[in-house]
């Protein structure tokens, strides 16, 4: 072990930005989005994010306002909720729920045969209006809201989409691109609970840029 | 939306799985093997884990009699526990820890300048003796136990190593591999916690296979 060079976790930050600064090269994003992008890749050691992720155009802005306003966001998943830097939202008074261990949403899916992630974003619609919906793992849950979207039930400030997976993974995020929301999405089937973590913890940082 | 089938929870991931191996083609890998490394790629999407997965040829009997036996399991972050099918675990009464956000940990890393996630290491690795650790984050925790692991303070069954990243991530993972003990690991930067939630989970269902 002689070769590593031990390091405080600020300087490993630093020096892998470094790192991905240069691999990434050109890549034309301005410092809001790259402040996004940069971490999805710091999260997966996968470039392929920079050719695949998708932004609508007040997408940012929504965020780190509804952080800022304190508003709620909800998650799909306990990973997700897991991976979220609680600690830097206390000052924001922003709460961070899951609903897929909510007794009702466990009943819902188990009489009605939909998804318990599905069934989750019923509940959680009603949480994030004016707030964040991060979506990391289940296409269903995507699908779902962005069928609530369209009936105008849910109204988040901002939809994180990155569900990862083989089946209906990337037409969920299609749906979300079409579905008049602000998002920040990817194409593809790549995604999951660690990258959708990693938007909203850069989203923080940015918020938190933002108010000093 | 009317052209995406509502589909069953278990019928996405029998589909998804049959994707995955009509895409894979002619991997290689034995039965067992492939159970683990197909959730890696359903986890993830990704089929790099196919070419960069190693196996200790111990390492999945290791960690199915650890399952089997009820030892513990311990998680360098909040997100590998969050991940990991508890409820699958409870009839073989094995338990999860995570100590990351424990007190003393917390306080070792402040006094001592090293990572939290090395600081947990050294708690951590009393709780494994025997039983499964895994590393989906940190390659300072990874690096950290693999020094216990040469002096013999650390003596797990099995090491799930795929700590992701662009500091030492790699070089943390090849210390492992020639550390003595049974680990799945793999080569190069990619892991996270996800994945390697991904290969406790699979190492459940063959524990559950084998029960019944």
């Amino acid at each position: 072990m002689g070769l590593i060079i031990p390091m405080k976790p600020d300087e490993i930050e630093k020096r892998s930005f470094k790192i991905i600064d240069n691999e990434a090269g050109d890549h034309g994003f301005p410092h809001d989005q790259w402040t996004i992008v940069r971490r999805m890749i710091h999260t997966t050691a996968d470039f392929d994010y920079i050719r695949t992720v998708r932004f609508h155009p007040e997408a940012i802005r929504a965020g780190i306002r509804a952080i800022r306003q304190g508003q709620n966001i909800v998650t799909d998943t306990e990973m997700v909720r897991a991976g979220i830097r609680k600690a830097d939202l206390e000052s924001f008074g922003v709460k961070v729920f899951c609903f897929m261990n909510e007794p009702a949403v466990i009943r819902k899916s188990k009489e009605t045969g939909i998804t318990r992630a599905a069934a989750a974003a019923d509940h959680g619609a009603l949480f994030t209006t004016d707030g964040i919906y991060t979506i990391g793992n289940a296409p269903t849950a995507l699908l779902r809201l962005t069928d609530l979207l369209e009936q105008g039930v849910a109204r988040p400030a901002l939809v994180i989409g990155l569900p990862v997976g083989f089946v209906n993974a990337a037409e969920s995020k299609t749906a979300l691109l079409n579905a008049g929301v602000p998002f920040i999405s990817n194409l593809g089937r790549k995604g999951g609970s660690n990258v959708a973590a990693s938007v909203v913890n850069a989203l923080i940082k940015l918020a938190i840029e933002e108010a000093t």
